[in-house]
């Protein structure tokens, strides 16, 4: 049996690249999958596809449009949605994704300081799971799959 | 006909009164439901009816337990859900319900200060409609509702 | 037991009012329900509530997304949807209300003339019934509910 | 990842070739399927199928019965639909079929040129994406399985 | 709490006055809806509405879309499906409608002379209950709304 | 707004109208269902209708039918879920009844003594709420319909 | 891509494999699944596994119930279903399959001989396609799959 | 073709590697799938994962959210659920994994020994099929299988 797994959250930090590393150490079959992690590409690609917009406003709804596109593909392809929290940002991207993947019926965790535990304690309650760590989220998962 | 109407976001300002003032006026047949908007009982309603719980984060899970319920009950008797954010706080909440709206398939205004365009730009493409103002909100709702 | 439908279809003619005052005539027990008729408006709310947009194009975005929050909340009261073609227009919206009701498990009502049935046929197939005047409509929306 | 496509759409024109060329340049590991894209088979399939039929119009109800058919398998095995609109034809089934895709919670991409944004605003705003041409739509399932 | 019980079956018979009279003398707060109880005119309606139609297969094609029509719109709108099938007739329409409450969550009564149990016998496990007769399907109804 | 609970939950004790009663003095606008309380009816219904069955094990069945019967009708028209567990009995229906609640999205509150928290805690991660008491339930209700 | 299919019906003629061979002659990439074919079997499956029954209804209720799981279990993996009633037999599962594809959105082909389309005439305007014979099902079955 | 199935039940006995074993014998192609089997893993994986908790309740809190999280996502991937029920324990979590896969639209096999049949009678009618022993079980997913 292999997994999918969406990560949703932060793109400027390097938490993805860590947690695969750590699947693949631990052999874990598992494909992960997210959004756009080069920022700039990110903001940048609704002119990008549909030429020059009147404004920043009208870049930004172009953009979104695309990163939704790709959101929902992937994250109807997966099994179960990762979302991390970080000290900065306003991260309501990781949020309505988090809440999405509840509502798809999709399994959650959320990574998250535990600093954040206030504003995120509704959230939480609908994850199936809330950890702080990235190496928590990862003995998440893998003991989902193990079998003995 | 009658709406129910949800309205998520910030229980810190008054925009709740505001909004519902302003659909008295124009005799909107609307109802309004949404979040505790007293704050400290929010807050301590978990331990409230549960009692005293070992420390902050669990006084915050037990607390997150009756907000979700309130919330899923009033949100589920909806027609249309008004997501607004603000300038100050996380927010996580607001954007939080305001997917699960999307997810539910129940139609959702979002308001916020043309500021905050950027941040929100993803879940402005899922809202049926983004506005600004208080004011725009009420004539989105006054407009669903006109016969001639 | 009384039917909400909801009335897809150009807003040009007066084939509303006309499907009305036959329904009442007859008194039959429905409330009938549907876009914005005055097609000004419909065009120009977008401008009325967000301000004035950049070019026609988002002009139209603009007022697209109010129209579409009104179909959005209304179809979902409705036990049942008509759907008119004329001889005019593109009326694609018509089409995409039309599917949205099929999809949307709402029983549907096609009345087009009968010019018309090749581009429509795929569509016809999917509908509860294709009739070709307003009046068998009426009488589509009658059989439902006579009890003898 | 490899994604399948359904492309809903007029059949006269050579754009689905010319789309699949191009996502076989880029390598993209999309599986394209759609409608019957021989105009005559399409229209004569119900009477080559169940024998001659009384008038056009049950002639037209048979084919369309098999081109449902086709397409709702198909569609439900997509992970996505892409619906091209031209400036010929009624293509109400392109506007059937997009809709449609909304609403089975498929992303949908419209491709338009300009002069139709009108007439197609309500539909714009339901897709993930609207674009003008076809290598617009390329970049856009390109950007979806991009991975660095 | 008043129920909405759609009565599926042979349209030859008295049973469904039958049970509506012994609903009544029980004070069953029960709104009972049903197909067209007048058996030509229920054959007829896709002639009387559409106009003659070329042929018997067709005439029948015709009433049947207003037969379903009006079954889709009031199933729907009910708590309860109860099924009769009786000794004559093949009574494919009734085993359809049972088997569509089903797939809809409505619960499902099956009434059924003991002789017809072999035939029946999948259909029966899927129902929530099935008996043999009417005053026992009206006690089951009546289980339901005891407050005793 | 008026909400309608279903009250899950073992039938030997006389929780039921503690509870309810302590509704009606804090005057919550709540109407209260649940399956047969009288024991010996529930256990007997299956021959009270259908009459003697060969032995206990098709007695059971036959009144299950009828409990299960009950329960989906009442319990698709309910707003939230109530299940008590208590110290006696397997209690299995109640577990049951939760489990359905939580999968039909319908909000639950599971009330259950602390001793039983071990056995329960995968259902309580399910629920909304979990409480100890008929008074903490009451306080859950209540809350949700607060509006100051 | 390749196609699972139900194949709903009579099991006591042999269309199932006349369907089948056809398929492999014209080496369309489906794979067909159907109910138990062995008719003794079907019918005393309950027994083998469960034991002697009270009697016949009993019998009948316990063989039901595998066959039930057969087709769950197989119906969820189709992607279309074909059902073929027969002059013989009341076929009352064949009805209530295909009434269960249709309500899954499984697409379904009718297949009757003429004589029957009046007691089917409801069912056929649910299904996809209804044609007379296997030819005609099988060359439907591959017209989704022509790529030219 | 392939079937996954979920083994919900007690993990103190040896039944599932009994009934894999038989499959294997049989070679049915069946992946098993089901909870972590280890039962001091499965209590204390909260803590592992998350640290130390404050209390055993907020311990089983912990670990209850790893062990749902790992049967929503085999469960989810599982074509048929079999739920086991023994003479000893509370077993409230297989009653609630059993009737949360009846609510998916998993087809269900109850295995019980005689003697629980009053208890589970309402379990057992929403199963597909309840059955006394593995070998019961094992021959009802063969004949989900049996080609002739």
């Amino acid at each position: 049996m292999e997994l999918t797994v969406y990560l949703a959250g932060e793109i400027h930090s390097d938490w993805r690249n860590e947690l695969k590393k750590k699947a693949e150490t631990l052999e874990l079959p598992i494909q992960f999958v997210g959004p756009m992690e080069n920022h700039d590409r990110s903001d940048l690609i609704g002119e990008e596809i549909l030429g020059e917009q009147p404004n920043p406003i009208f870049r930004d709804d172009a953009a979104s449009s695309f990163n939704n596109l790709r959101t929902e593909v992937l994250m109807q392809k997966s099994d179960l949605v990762i979302a991390l929290f970080g000290e900065k940002y306003k991260q309501w991207n990781t949020a309505m994704d988090a809440s999405a993947a509840v509502n798809l019926n999709k399994p959650l965790i959320v990574i998250r300081p535990r600093e954040l535990h206030h504003p995120l304690k509704e959230l939480s309650r609908k994850a199936s799971v809330t950890v702080e760590t990235i190496d928590q989220a990862i003995k998440g998962l893998s003991y989902i799959l193990e079998t003995e």
